[in-house]
């Protein structure tokens, strides 16, 4: 039978702004990709989804992104390597920290943001932020794009990829994610939406931007919390799948 | 034979503003007080600082503050004690993962600046750290000053308290410590200073600002890292202490 | 004619997270409270309410605070009073900047959150915040609470005080805010909410939380543009001043 | 008779932590390039440094920068244009109004850093800061580097550019400086850096690190106030500027 994780952005929040429905998306997703103050999450808020999180048995997994609460971490920041790596342990352990207190724990990475994209080609930053969950622990999972510079990075150090596509996001012929700052980023209409995890699960290709067909790996289904619409994306996309006879549940 | 642990702040910059000279306190220290990005440290100076310890063989200690890198953490500020806990793990987290990944560990946990000041009176806010450092792990010791209303909350959830006193502040009658704001707050001799705290030691008891004699608990010294001549003073207190006859060490 | 001004703290998002309906709050307020980074606003968002205020002909004030994202500058920050002055002729600044930038100017200054509840009794940061003020601009007007130490204190400095009263807030029997800690602090029925603030203005007089009936000074009426159907109440208070015949338009 | 200016980087410590000396420097230097918070720069120490200046009769400009404390300001943030547009707007006002509280003014803007160095190519930045600066003051000229794309699109507004070079820094063959990053990006004999500027200045020209001599437009001269000797360094510029008859002064 086949199986797909479906993970979302949480505790996305930064003190009195609140961001997403949280509470909505924990019944849908699988996992969370919960942040860590870097880019959003005050510590209060980072507690309370931890516990959320743990109440309902989805697997949390650490946001990590660069220092930039102004820019919600969308900003690409040359930062050193050596600083970069840095700066991701103190994530994950402060987010561990929270969430063992929660009585979960830390089950993954996943880059977020410009961090994220930056990564799938910055080969100095890609093995900074590799080398930063290998110190934290090289049995922790990252979850991210395949074929990216960061997984090779990861791969090499012995850690385990977990390649994951986007339910909203188009995609261009090489594979990568259209820009946010582009129109036609963003997909809105759940059906469609929906329809196309489906394919994308089932036969491993999507359709790009261009009309093209590509292939992708998917092993995780990301599904974004802030987006109008988000939880209903979230859940015409799970009913889909449960639907179509797949296992949605947190990848091993 | 008696023994006495020497501890003082480091890892106390910021990015490109350094503060005091770590490398020579860590030769004169057994305990080291790190900074966990709160009221100063970024993660790279802190895993810098971690690892310099690690190499000496001094233990480290997390130094957890009110979020406030524009006053060094050495303001009040009246935060709700639900957001001071998942602060103060927050913190702690963070630097047990620089820590593992320097091959050290968070050995205990001491409040700074204002918060220290603040939760020898203040309960919610002293429950509050207690709480947190319980939720990390029930086995940290927390560093302070006896008689707070901070250990007495640390005791109630069975953390292991250790006392200190300060090796360059004077001390009022009622066994606190004079302001920074105030005349005479700071002793500057390093010989004069030697003397006192190997009166401390001997005797557990100092002479508070008003000439009175007080009784004051001592498991381990505070030696200030930032103050001029800190490492003078340092030196001067272990050589005093050394002569003396007794066992410089950290704290079991 | 009785006239009143009608304000609101407006351009209190971050980044990306909103607060407020902005937009709708410009349509029924005579002076928008904006701020100024310190506790909210980012500065290209302060530029879009600036300007958004300018089209519509509100008038702008300076809306102050501590220096704290983290708490929203609702917690008491024990800063020392010169830093405090700096801090506020650092924002009102930079908002006169951005201000002017978009065809308008800022017309007065209201201390936010702990600050302005600070500051009604603690002299030394109500000096530092009225000299502040009286640096940038001895002709700039302060919102505030009739009676309150910061109006002492800018009086004696030759500024203008313009007393507000709050709309959907409780008052203690000694005229005071009741804590937003405590229940029942904040009002939330509209129509209840119009019809006190119609006495206010015609009689000078409230009820306060514990039935008494106090005297209140009023030349400007504060909404919340934060709460749960605050334009509801905001266009509520408005219409009902203005079936009273009462003139809604900014104070001079 | 030749002049010229002579300007360096004050104001860029951050409350507690110090950098660099201001007073000494205050004492060589004829413009001050005084941060603003966004890299360095506490509204209480950025008042000293404004009154300092304005003590000694040194002109104070703006030196804004992105929003990165925790980088100095030295790491490029992929920024959107109107969102810089408004920070650097923010930044400008801010000084001017702690600056005017100092009874003096902004006289012009330099951009800091890692900002300085994108915009020398960087177009859409480039013209962020200029419309940033024609916002604020058309009248505000722009300290930077002369064939720099940031002086096209100044000059296209119709600001006053003013070309500075740097007394201790290495230029590549094309007029770009040497990254830090790179070796022998720094020069640090005062001798050959005295020698260096006044041939600079009486020449026109400067040797590069490749050995070739390129022209150079100097209207200013930048020495810098954080490198180890940078008072000795800046005071046997200006001795060895006057000893060959040059009139050391802030540029019209």
């Amino acid at each position: 039978m086949t199986s797909v994780d479906l993970n979302a952005d949480l505790g996305e929040g930064f003190g009195v702004w609140e961001l997403g429905d949280d509470a909505a998306m924990l019944d849908v997703v699988t996992s969370a990709n919960v942040a860590c103050g870097f880019h959003a999450g005050n510590p209060a808020g980072l507690a309370r989804t931890s516990r959320a999180a743990a109440e309902r048995g989805v697997r949390i997994g650490a946001q990590v992104s660069y220092l930039d609460l102004a820019g919600f971490g969308r900003r690409f920041i040359d930062v050193e390597p050596a600083e970069l790596t840095a700066e991701v342990i103190y994530q994950i352990g402060a987010l561990q920290a929270l969430a063992r207190s929660a009585g979960t724990d830390v089950g993954y990475v996943k880059p977020h943001g410009a961090l994220y994209n930056t990564i799938v080609t910055h080969r100095e930053q890609a093995r900074a932020v590799a080398e930063a969950v290998h110190a934290v622990d090289p049995g922790l999972p990252v979850l991210s794009l395949a074929g990216s510079v960061f997984f090779e990075e990861a791969e090499r150090l012995g850690l385990r990829t977990v390649a994951e596509a986007f339910a909203d996001r188009a995609y261009r012929p090489d594979g990568a994610l259209v820009s946010r700052r582009e129109d036609g980023a963003v997909l809105h209409d759940p059906e469609q939406i929906a329809e196309r995890v489906s394919r994308m699960v089932h036969s491993g290709q999507v359709s790009a931007v261009d009309g093209s067909t590509i292939d992708i790996r998917v092993e995780s289904i990301c599904v974004h919390g802030d987006s109008p619409g988000a939880v209903q994306i979230a859940t015409a996309v799970r009913d889909r799948l449960l639907r179509d006879g797949v296992d949605v549940a947190a990848f091993i």
